[in-house]
C-alpha cells in the first residue's frame, strides 16, 4: 500500500474556482478534478452528453477499490454565472484573512476539494469509493447526474449509501443536514382572448379577468399542512406577462407562471393536473403546461444518517438538524439509488456576488468527510 | 366678388395623403393645406408647439371672413404608423375601382378635402369660417389642439358651432353622428414585495397575491348604468408585468395598467381617487398613477345638431344615429368653445392596413360639409 501523503483541500479549492465553470460546464475543471484523482487510485472516466442550449455538459464517474462498503459521493462542477458587484473576479481565487472567495467556493467546488482530500487520508483499500459529479446541477440537468446513472448502470456501479456534498450548513458548519428534499414543479398558464379596442369592449373579449379569477382561486388553495419530516406544500405565482404597450388595446392574451414546492403528500402530476382542471373550468380554451423538476423524496430515519451526523457532532460539537428545507439538488434523481444525505459548507454566500468559503470549515468538512468515509466503509 | 371655382376633393385627399405625417406632424402635409386654402382666401398662421418625445407638432389656425355667424371645424393631418402588410405604399395614393387608398384616407385626411372643398363652393361673404388643424390628435396631443385653442384665444377666433371632421360613419356613410365622448383614464398599478427565492417564501414577500385581490375587487366593480345619451362605464385591465424570468425567484414588484372609459355620471379625478383608495386598502406601500385624458361631455339637444342632421339627411337620405360611442377625439378639448358635432366618413378601415375611402362617398361629405356651411352661415 503506497504511503498516504494528504492533499491539501485549500490549494485543491483555489485550482476547481481557477477554472470558470458556469452551467453547463466542460473541459478545465474537469482536467483540474482528474489530475487530483488519478494519483489517488481512482479510475477516471470522462464524458460528454447533450447539445445547446442545454448542453454539451461533461460528467465525471471516478471509482477506487472494488470490494468491501461503497460510499458515492455526488456534487458538481458547474457554477452560476458570477453576476456583476465582485471585489475581485469570480473565477480569480483570493484569500483574504480566513476567508476564500471566488464563485463555487462553497457551491461547491469547496466541498469537492474537501472530499477529495478526505479521500487521500483514506487507505485505498479500506473499501469503495465513487465520485459522480456533473458539469449541470445549475442548469436544466437534462444530462448531468441523469446521464450518470445511466453509465453507473452500464458500469454497474452501484453505491451502498450515498453524501452530497451541497452547502447545507445554515450559520455554523455541521448545523445542517438534508434528508430530502421538497419536490418542484413550474406550471405555465396562457388565457386567449380577441383583442380589441377599449372603447368597443362588446367586440373583443379580455384574457386577463379570467386570468385574475384563476389566480384568485389558486391563491386560497391550502395543499397541506406539512408534517414532522417536511414544510408545508407552497404554490407561488412567479411571473405576470401580457405585454400590451397600448393604452387603449383590449389585449389577446394573458399569462401566467406558477411554482409549487411541495411536501411528500404530494405528487407533481396529480398538482399539474389540479392546477390544469381549475383552470379549464374558468377558461375552457387556457394552455396549461407543466415542468416537473422533480419529485418529493426522503431518506428514512436509519444507519446512513446516524453515521454521517455522528460525524458532524464528533468534529464540530453540533448536532445537526436533519431538514428537507430549501430548493432542490440532484439528490431528486440519486435517491432512487441508495440511502442518502446531504452535507456541506455553509450557504449564506452561494449564488451571489462575493462567494467564500471559511478556510477553517474547508479543514473541518475535510475531517468530517474522512470520518463518514473510515466509518462508512467499515460498516 | 371672385367666381367660384370647386375644388376637387379627391385630389386634394391624393395630395394630402402623398405627405407622409405619422404622428406628431410637421411641414410638407401643412404646405398642401395651406396651398389650397390660400386661393381661397383664408388667413393662415401656421405654428410649431413642443418637443421630442411628444412634439414637435405643427398646429394651423386658418380663417375667412371675420363678420356674421362663424363656422369652426376642426381636425388632424397627423396619421398612426402604417404598420406592416399594405397591398402598395401607405403613402402613394392609389385608386383602385370606387376606393381611394392611403394612410389617412378616411382618418381624416379625407374628410379634410372635403371641408375644403365644400368651403371652395361657398362665397366668401357668406360668413365666417376658420379651420382648426392639428400635427397631433393621435398622439399625446399635449401640443396639439390645445395649443391651438391658446391660440386662438389670443387672435379673437371665437366660433359660435363646431364641426369635428372624425371618421364617425360607421356602416354608410351618414349612419351615424357624434354628440359627446365618454371620457378615459389610464391608470398604472405598481405593489412592491421582497425579492427572494421560492423555497424560501417566508424570507420574501410576493406582491402578484396583492395585486390579484387588487384586481379581483377592480374586476367586480360596476361603475353605473349607462343613461339615455351614454353607454354604461366601464373598466379594463389591459395589462400586466411583472418581468421575472427566474422561475425559482418571488418577484420584487406585480404591475398592472388599466383603462377606464366613462360616460357624464362620472368624473376622471374620482374613479383616480376611488381606484386608489382601493389599491391602498390591499396594499398601502403601493403607487398608482392615472392620467386622465379627457372628460365625458356631450352637447346636449338644439338646434346646431339638429342643422347637421338635416344636411345628411337631405343628402344621404339617412337619419343619423347621434350617438357617443367609440374613443375620444379632440371634441373633448374644444367642446367648451361651442355647440360641438362630429361627423365625417365611414370609420371601418380607420388605423388599418389598406386605409380606404369610398370617392362617391368623399363627394357626398364635401355637399353634406357645404349644406351645413350654408345653412350654419345662414342661420
Ligand atoms: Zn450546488
Ligand atoms: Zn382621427
Amino acid at each position: 500500500m503506497a504511503s498516504l501523503s494528504p492533499l491539501d483541500p485549500v490549494a485543491l479549492a483555489q485550482s476547481l474556482i481557477a477554472a470558470p465553470s458556469v452551467t453547463p460546464a466542460t473541459g478545465a475543471v474537469f482536467d483540474v478534478l482528474e489530475s487530483a484523482l488519478v494519483p489517488l487510485g481512482f479510475a477516471v472516466e470522462r464524458f460528454i452528453d447533450g447539445e445547446a442550449p442545454d448542453g454539451p455538459v461533461e460528467n465525471l464517474l471516478a471509482v477506487r477499490g472494488g470490494s468491501g462498503k461503497h460510499l458515492g459521493f455526488a456534487g458538481h462542477l458547474d457554477v452560476v454565472p458570477p453576476g456583476e458587484g465582485w471585489t475581485t473576479g469570480a473565477f480569480e481565487p483570493r484569500i483574504h484573512g480566513e476567508l476564500l472567495y471566488g464563485r463555487g467556493a462553497v457551491d461547491m467546488k469547496g466541498s469537492i476539494a474537501a472530499f477529495v482530500a478526505a479521500a487521500s487520508a483514506v487507505p485505498a483499500d479500506a473499501g469503495t469509493l465513487s465520485l459522480i459529479i456533473t458539469g449541470d446541477e445549475e442548469g436544466p440537468a437534462e444530462h448531468g447526474t441523469r446521464a450518470l446513472m445511466r453509465h453507473m448502470e452500464v458500469r454497474g456501479v452501484t453505491p451502498d449509501m450515498l453524501l452530497v456534498g451541497e452547502p447545507t450548513s445554515v450559520n455554523r458548519l455541521g448545523d445542517m443536514l438534508k434528508i430530502g428534499r421538497r419536490g418542484s414543479v413550474n406550471i405555465w398558464i396562457s388565457v386567449p382572448g380577441k383583442e380589441g379596442h377599449v372603447a368597443y369592449p362588446h367586440l373583443a373579449d379580455n384574457p386577463i379577468p379570467r386570468l385574475i379569477r384563476i389566480l384568485a382561486r389558486i391563491d386560497a388553495i391550502t395543499l397541506d399542512h406539512g408534517n414532522a419530516l417536511f414544510q408545508p406544500s407552497n404554490i407561488e405565482v412567479t411571473n405576470l406577462h401580457v405585454g400590451n404597450p397600448a393604452t387603449n388595446v383590449i389585449p389577446p392574451v394573458a399569462e401566467a407562471r406558477l411554482s409549487i414546492r411541495f411536501n411528500d403528500e404530494q405528487r407533481g402530476e396529480n398538482l399539474a393536473a389540479m392546477i390544469t382542471a381549475l383552470v379549464q373550468e374558468e377558461a375552457p380554451d387556457a394552455t396549461v403546461t407543466a415542468k416537473i423538476s422533480g419529485e418529493a423524496f426522503r431518506t428514512r430515519p436509519g444507519p446512513w444518517v446516524d453515521l454521517v451526523a455522528g460525524a458532524i457532532r464528533d468534529v464540530t460539537g453540533l448536532e445537526p438538524d436533519r431538514s428537507t428545507t430549501g430548493g432542490t439538488s440532484d439528490a431528486r434523481f440519486l435517491h432512487v439509488l441508495a440511502p442518502i444525505v446531504e452535507f456541506g459548507l455553509c450557504n449564506a454566500t452561494m449564488h451571489k456576488r462575493d462567494e467564500a468559503v471559511a478556510i477553517p470549515d474547508l479543514h473541518a468538512l475535510t475531517a468530517i468527510y474522512r470520518t463518514v468515509i473510515e466509518r462508512g466503509l467499515a460498516k
